[in-house]
């Protein structure tokens, strides 16, 4: 991969804890944009052993004990779940930052495992991006929104200016808010997505095709996306109050009840807003 | 509007009941297409009004008796409460063809409302367009699929061809089927529609912005829509099965149980899936 100088003045050593979809997409963003990935390192150490293919000279990590490393910046891209593991056994740099990229784990949190074992002084943040990442499809960081985090000044500093070099939306957002953005993001795509799959269920039990509907849903996506209050684009037989269309649903999903349970309690919804 | 011939051989004199968006966006693109609209009626006789001034020389139509009407296929494009009180009124000339473009109303139910005053020979068939209209939003009906029915062989060749004239996509869709799309479509349109909204809601509640969340939904809908099996596009905390996470949003939305009740029975949903 060729090297370029980008916008980014200072250049950073920054090693990646994790090889998981995040660290994929983040670590050689942050290459492109100038900066040096130092180490990788990953549970599965085949994972680490990949990444570093696609990085300029990061090295795999073996073990969790960064006593030595160069690195400034760490970023910790793993589950929530493994966090605490992780931080049982991490060895860091005295004056390094530690820095969480999850959307569900609070700053506070972060330090609090940290407490766990550390004796050295480690700066912690939060650089959230708030999008969905597979590992073989490319994303255009310049369209995600990165959210920072960090009491520490120079931390904040130092994130505001790794976002602003991928980025073209960076936002201080706080723990509490964070936590609002992801509520929302589970209504917002999870639940769609599993309407969706839903849907997709229902018309191809009945050897229709999911083809025929999606005009019709990417209409309805369109015009909520546009929609200044989304509530007011609301259309079908629950926002006309049609309860004897609402009544024959019902009937039809009465052999899948968790799906008619899901149509009841979202038409109640509708018509509440009415 | 300048008047063209265009892959119709045989130009239809139409009549339409009804002059709310359906009827406008599907007469105007039938006279594209080579067809002739004869007469509008509206409940509300400036809609009808309004209406034809977009059409070459249809009349406005000032009551239901169209027994002098040149019209050979009248589409009824009025909701499905006001079907019953039309149907009462309605007067059509001898061996005329009433469609209706609904997707909830079975033909079956059309001709039961025929028996009621009818003593001409009214031939019945379905024509519905699987859209969402807006008046003033221009729509391209070539890729609208038409769902047609009828048990009359001469009304389903009229209609597929009529089909064929403005859209590619033309299925024959028996009233059952129509039922099944019509189901999913209430999941897959209406319930998304309701799950952004809410999410709107919540981040506005907390006076971020909706904007910050909508590169993440548009690649979960990019996700989903290329997925052969959306339930295996699924992510988030009831798809890993963090029960943790998944008991802190509850928690953060318990001023809200209507909003926690969906977040319940979705999550419930997703995780039965897993």
């Amino acid at each position: 991969m060729p090297w370029r100088i980008t916008k980014s003045y200072n250049q950073l050593k920054i090693s990646f804890i994790g090889a998981g979809n995040v660290s994929w997409h983040l670590a050689q963003t942050l290459e492109n944009a100038g900066h040096n990935v130092a180490e990788v390192f990953s549970r599965n150490v085949k994972n680490a052993e990949e990444l570093t293919k696609y990085l300029y000279d990061a090295k795999v990590q073996r073990d969790l004990n960064f006593a030595d490393s160069q690195a400034k910046v760490f970023f910790l891209c793993v589950t929530d779940d493994s966090m605490l593991e992780v931080a049982k056994q991490l060895v860091l740099p005295e004056d390094s930052m530690l820095i969480h990229t999850s959307g569900s784990k609070s700053l506070a949190e972060l330090d609090e495992l940290l407490r766990l074992n550390s004796d050295v002084t480690i700066k912690t943040g939060v650089f959230y991006p708030l999008q969905t990442f597979t590992k073989n499809y490319k994303v255009n960081f310049a369209e995600i929104p990165i959210c920072i985090e960090s009491e520490e000044e120079d931390v904040e500093k130092v994130l505001i200016n790794l976002g602003q070099d991928i980025s073209d939306i960076t936002y201080l957002i706080n723990s509490e808010e964070r936590r609002v953005l992801h509520v929302a993001a589970v209504f917002a795509c999870n639940f769609t997505n599993h309407l969706w799959a839903v849907a997709q269920e229902i018309v191809e039990d009945n050897e229709l095709e999911f083809d025929l509907l999606k005009p019709l849903i990417n209409e309805t996506f369109r015009k909520a996306m546009s929609a200044e209050n989304i509530f007011k684009a609301q259309t079908g037989p629950a926002r006309r109050g049609d309860n004897k269309i609402i009544n024959q649903h019902l009937l039809f999903l009465k052999q899948q009840p968790d799906y008619q349970q899901i149509y009841r309690v979202l038409s109640e919804g509708i018509l509440k807003k009415k």
